[in-house]
């Protein structure tokens, strides 16, 4: 086993002994900020009141509120003249979140980038295309700067114009993609429909994130493109990717606790759900200096995963994202992720690339409908064949999210698809 | 006086003398490329064969055919595990060019565009909005580095959402902005059209670029946003940007002659021209190790300024680019560069922002109409003014391009405008 940093190979004690210096540096550190300043001392926290990992939990969380109110700086905690790079959210109302970052911490970040691509087997010798957009979103730069400190060949080439792609991908070997994953389904569409074989293009690595995903809308990008994918996870309040990212073996993704403590806890008590129970995830920074961020609330739903991971490394496991703690539908009183919809989906071989969820209110109940995309060759004649594939999956789907929902199946490229994130839930309720 | 780099304060003697072992040693290390193995074998050129700067002229010419034709990588002098990016131009036919750079490349460039923001009085404590593309484009990543390597706040704003840009100057204080020429005369009106004085933005610097625009644009965008704008040169072949800048004289772009051989030549005949004549530039990298190129022809047309700087560099001085030896017009026989037609335009203080050249044939005889947005207080009602300001600007286009234009008058914001690049000749002659 090769390694790209030494702290990959630290065990339990290791880590937890380096997250508690780290978590009191990084104490003192965020007390330098005004919000922080504030609140931790209101507190009653002190970086020699951190006595043991136990006593984060008596650090207030951070929300994307705080965030907010905080705009622009108020969690800054050393002069802006230090800070090199701001990224924003792209929210559509309000003030967006904003993160800061000095040099050491652009360097820390693209350290622990270099470190996941590292993992999975990229190494300077590859050629890296980075598919996504760069700008003020985090995943570009991100993955930019990580493949540059590893030194491969990276090729800026951006969002979009599926031709080019391909053909830099042909003309320089691209070994290496970082793209999102429906559009990774869509350009192996697009290949295939130009009569090629998707199978026959360079890359053998796909670094996926960005857009949640099913496990099998993995194993569709890994069969349609003949490569290995891998799953990124991240967010701007956390620098962007390089917080967690699957190894080799697939089995999860590992959060680099040298460098963030995650905990999981129960979204309406904020107490800590027992080990392996899907809940919210909650990140410390423990390496950044310009804007530390303690006991951030992500909003996203996980759960450890348990058992060790056969790569030898012991940083903990985090499951698929199942959703967004916001993007939860609630339809006729009961919780449905879009996520859950998906998996059911997906589990069809007969299914196509492409899905839409359409909430109406018809008479004041709520009802769910589903468009389905199948494959050209499962869209046969036989009336009969068809109305059994759709009650098995209106059946399977109602196993899972508790509703029955109407299932309509469609013709391959019936539903509207766009370049870049997939639309997936149409919510035509009218608000109350 | 404060410099960034001492080669910024080298005499002509010191630069000749750095000159002289840069070139043998790019010589050297070219020759390890397939190209230019063979070329400079075939033209008897060895490192020591180069005694005196007045050898360049021996080294044949590298063409964007020789390029082309040595897709993807013939000119490359280190194995491509060395090389960590990649830039394209984004020619739409035939194969694009490419350019490779390794680490010590790219540290390179950093520094050189370092030197330009600093040279115009950008420093660390500056906010700077880069509202150009990033990905292959050399133009963003290239200004993004090097404002990150001044230390900089970057904001990596990218192109166009004028709303959220000017959210953003406003919030961050943006000290300094890099913008194309176009859009910020763009972004300036639809301040203005929102009832806003984009003299009250915060950016006191803009770094233009990317765009031919005249003396006369500049002049306009400095006064509708209230800053200095600073002219950029540079093109991918060469890195992209900083490869000349304007220092705060704002008399011409010192290229930096530590880091290339800039010759101006005779297009036709290839000879030099007499120093001060208009001709075709012609650009040698003298500290490049991934991918160096000899005595390139930019087909971009300029002369060498006379006389010297008062900022006291006496790196030599390119004059605005006067147009692409591509982009010329043939019209009855004539040759014509927009530019020229921009230039007596914006001379008007009655014209607006946009123009449109449309060149059409009738009867077998090529027309150019000019269509000119006039601003919304010199669009009178009094035709006989619209008649003699018509005929005013007409008069002074045939002194200037030799051809009588229809010049017509339109209103303010009526051709079309787009976010971006801004479209400038409409070519409707069918092709012979
Ligand atoms: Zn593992
Ligand atoms: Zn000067």
């Amino acid at each position: 086993m090769e390694f790209f940093d030494i702290a990959e190979t630290w065990n339990r004690d290791e880590i937890r002994q380096a997250q508690l210096v780290r978590l009191r540096n990084t104490v003192e550190q965020a007390m330098r900020s005004s919000f922080y300043g504030a609140t931790l001392r209101k507190a009653g926290i002190t970086p020699d009141s951190i006595r043991s990992l136990d006593d984060l939990r008596r650090i207030p969380f951070t929300t994307k509120d705080d965030l907010r109110n905080q705009y622009p700086d108020g969690l800054n905690c050393v002069p802006r003249t230090e800070m090199v790079r701001m990224h924003a959210s792209s929210g559509t109302t309000g003030s967006p979140t904003v993160v800061y970052h000095t040099q050491s911490d652009l360097n820390a970040w693209a350290d622990l980038m270099a470190r996941c691509l590292h993992m999975v087997g990229v190494r300077r010798d590859d050629v890296f295309q980075n598919m996504t957009g760069y700008g003020l979103f985090t995943g570009g730069l991100g993955l930019h700067y990580g493949a540059e400190r590893l030194g491969c060949l990276t090729i800026p080439a951006g969002p979009g114009n599926t031709k080019r792609q391909v053909k830099l991908m042909r003309d320089f070997r691209t070994s290496v993609v970082h793209i999102i994953p429906s559009y990774a389904l869509y350009l192996a569409a697009a290949v295939e429909e130009g009569g090629e074989d998707p199978h026959a293009l360079p890359p053998r690595i796909a670094v996926i994130g960005a857009e949640p995903h099913t496990e099998e809308a993995r194993r569709r990008i890994e069969e349609m493109l003949g490569l290995k994918a891998f799953n990124s996870y991240g967010l701007s309040e956390m620098n962007g990717p390089g917080v967690a990212f699957e190894c080799t073996e697939q089995n999860g993704m590992h959060v680099w606790e040298d460098a963030y403590i995650a905990e999981i806890i129960d979204p309406a008590t904020g107490e800590p759900v027992p080990d392996g129970e899907v809940g919210e995830l909650v990140m410390t920074t423990l390496c950044r200096r310009g804007m530390p961020v303690l006991r951030y609330r992500t909003r996203d739903l996980t759960r450890f995963l348990p058992g060790e991971c056969p790569c030898g490394r012991v940083h903990r496991r985090l499951d698929r994202m199942v959703g967004r703690a916001d993007d939860m539908l609630i339809i006729k009183g009961v919780n449905i992720y879009p996520m859950q919809i998906e998996q059911v989906l997906m589990a069809f071989p007969e299914v196509g690339q492409n899905y839409l969820i359409v909430l109406e209110r018809e008479e004041f109940i709520d009802q769910i409908k589903v468009k389905v995309e199948l494959r050209d060759e499962a869209f046969v004649e036989d009336m009969r064949v068809l109305q059994g594939l759709q009650k098995a999956i209106a059946r399977r789907l109602k196993d899972e999210i508790l509703v029955t929902p109407r299932v309509e199946l469609v013709q391959n490229n019936s539903l509207p698809k766009a370049e870049g994130k997939a639309q997936r839930v149409l919510d035509l309720r009218e608000k109350p």
